[in-house]
């Protein structure tokens, strides 16, 4: 996106030492670093530095390789598999969605898919990649169980997230990148810790009974969006980036802070393609589209319509401009990783 | 899927005689039929021969062109559009599923965009096709308004479905067609008519309040599934659907009962890919995915854990070998198109 401050600068080179330091080349140290910071400046602090800790856990328990031979399959113009060799997953998924790029530029569509990889982080960040070459992409990944499956009492899927990016004709990219849980786990731990209410119909207890109660929802499960079709959303992003990439699938993709006796597995699926394929103004027409869409009469209290990608847009450029702030456990985190 | 009982067959019969005496050709009549009679079968009513009458409507005001000069334009050997020259919904997408289906045979992958068509009814009944020839697909279509973007007070987005299907190594495919409305318009319609109340949360009335009154919800707008989610995932319909291949996008899409004003110009995306691009044992490993996900413990009450399209299949098998019952106004719509 845009320049980082000196600031940001300096932390960046921080953590790309400390990559370095456990194994990882320079180059897969950058790719890295970029992807934890831009995590933080978009305010998903949850796929931020928060994680560093983690990622450097696995690396010295060898369930990443800090360096991996990955191997990109050509299937065809358009078609390539990847195999990360267990490498960390934003390594793996730049060299996915850069691969789908190349693809989708030179025969329209790309589609790339990735086996024996691990957590990339934001599914939006690769997307934004291909958004900035004038690509449409659709961006599937799996992740450690989280949510159950419609009318089990067992969690299975991960949060599964859908993401789909467009070009808009402005600056701000479209990023649809969305999770099909109702609530991420992390605000049930909080809500534990604060001894506050989780809102209804967002979790079950073991027994398989709805409740408000964040800690008897951390012993049962998450429950999809909208019941069986937001269970069948989570089922059709296991099948695509887990059945048919080679990865994991079915509930066996490890959890990274938990559980050190493999690797993860994860697969992750990228399509690419063109956006003139069948229109010549792909870019007037979605101005359109989103002007329409944007100015329609609002609700009460709504301030804005926005479409997705906007906010984190947003939250990115005014975080651009000043420092980075770190919790007490991420400065220890990184003092701690640094010697 | 299977042959139909001696009443079915004579029913599909009359309706091609009264597709026919409206214009469409022996072929174009038969395969729209084909996908009324299916909709019957799998228990979708609302797409089913409740809507004959509004086909034949629309054809008469010359709304729906009954001899189309259908144009498939080769792009790539993976890519294709079709302009389906405001034909019945049901050609266009029987052609471009058709040649989604050749493209990934020769290439791996099918990219088809269709334009100026109409309502097509189920998308699953589309993909059942993909997946019968041992591909996976991803079907979007977008739709009249329906429901109101996230934060506005006014209906744009169609029901617009998310539409994936997969072989599943046994004869009963896996198709999610799920919509992103919370409920279908029809269903509030019942629910007013028997001054019935609607459930909560998913719509609102004309201010912009959250209404369990049907008559209010009428006069109101539809919610999205999951909020900001849900609405995203509509408007990435629009966009894959409308935007994208040329037709009809941000609420421009009319609706075919009551707005006679011009064809629909309705747009589809059909994506297709093979299953064994990446693996060699696909079958075996989406089989054994399902077997873990429907052996899950189950939420008491719950008497089975089933796959999207488990359901509709059961329902097809069952209609299948009776007779289709007819509604009077049915009955009535069968008699008047006749004569």
């Amino acid at each position: 996106m845009e320049k980082d401050n000196l600031k940001t600068k300096n932390l960046k080179k921080e953590v790309i030492k400390i990559f370095k330091k456990f194994g990882l080349s320079g180059d897969h140290a950058s790719i890295s670093a970029n992807a934890l910071i831009n995590a933080e400046l978009v305010g998903a602090y949850g796929h931020g530095l928060s994680r560093l800790k983690m990622y450097c856990d696995r690396i010295s328990k060898k369930v990443i390789n800090p360096k991996p031979q990955i191997k990109i399959k050509k299937i065809s113009g358009s078609i390539s598999h990847v195999d990360a060799d267990d490498s960390i997953g934003f390594v793996a998924a730049d060299i996915a969605i850069k691969k789908a790029i190349e693809n989708a530029k030179k025969t329209g569509i790309g589609l790339v898919a990735v086996k024996n990889s691990g957590h990339y982080g934001l599914s939006g960040y690769y997307a934004e990649q291909a958004v900035k070459k004038n690509l449409v992409t659709m961006i599937y990944t799996n992740a450690p169980p989280a949510v159950a499956p419609h009318g089990s009492l067992k969690s299975l899927f991960g949060t599964n997230p859908i993401c789909f990016g467009t070009p808009t004709g402005s600056k701000i990219p479209f990023i649809l990148d969305t999770s099909i849980s109702m609530i991420n786990r992390g605000k049930i731990r909080v809500a534990a810790r604060n001894n506050q209410k989780i809102p209804e119909g967002v979790a079950l207890d073991k027994l398989g009974r709805m409740t408000t109660d964040a800690k008897k929802a951390l012993q049962g499960v998450q429950l999809p969006i909208a019941g069986f079709r937001g269970s069948g959303l989570a089922w059709m992003v296991d099948i695509l980036s887990g059945v048919l990439t080679g990865g994991n699938h079915a509930g066996r993709v490890k959890d990274p802070f938990d559980d050190f006796s493999g690797p993860q597995n994860i697969g992750h699926l990228f399509i690419t393609f063109k956006t003139n394929l069948f229109v010549k103004n792909y870019n007037n027409r979605i101005r359109e589209n989103i002007r329409k869409i944007t100015r329609l009469p609002k609700i009460k209290g709504v301030k804005e319509i926005v479409y997705p990608g906007q906010n984190k847009y947003k939250r990115f450029k005014m975080n651009s401009k000043k420092e980075i702030e770190l919790s007490k456990m991420i400065k220890n985190d990184l003092e701690f990783l640094k010697n």
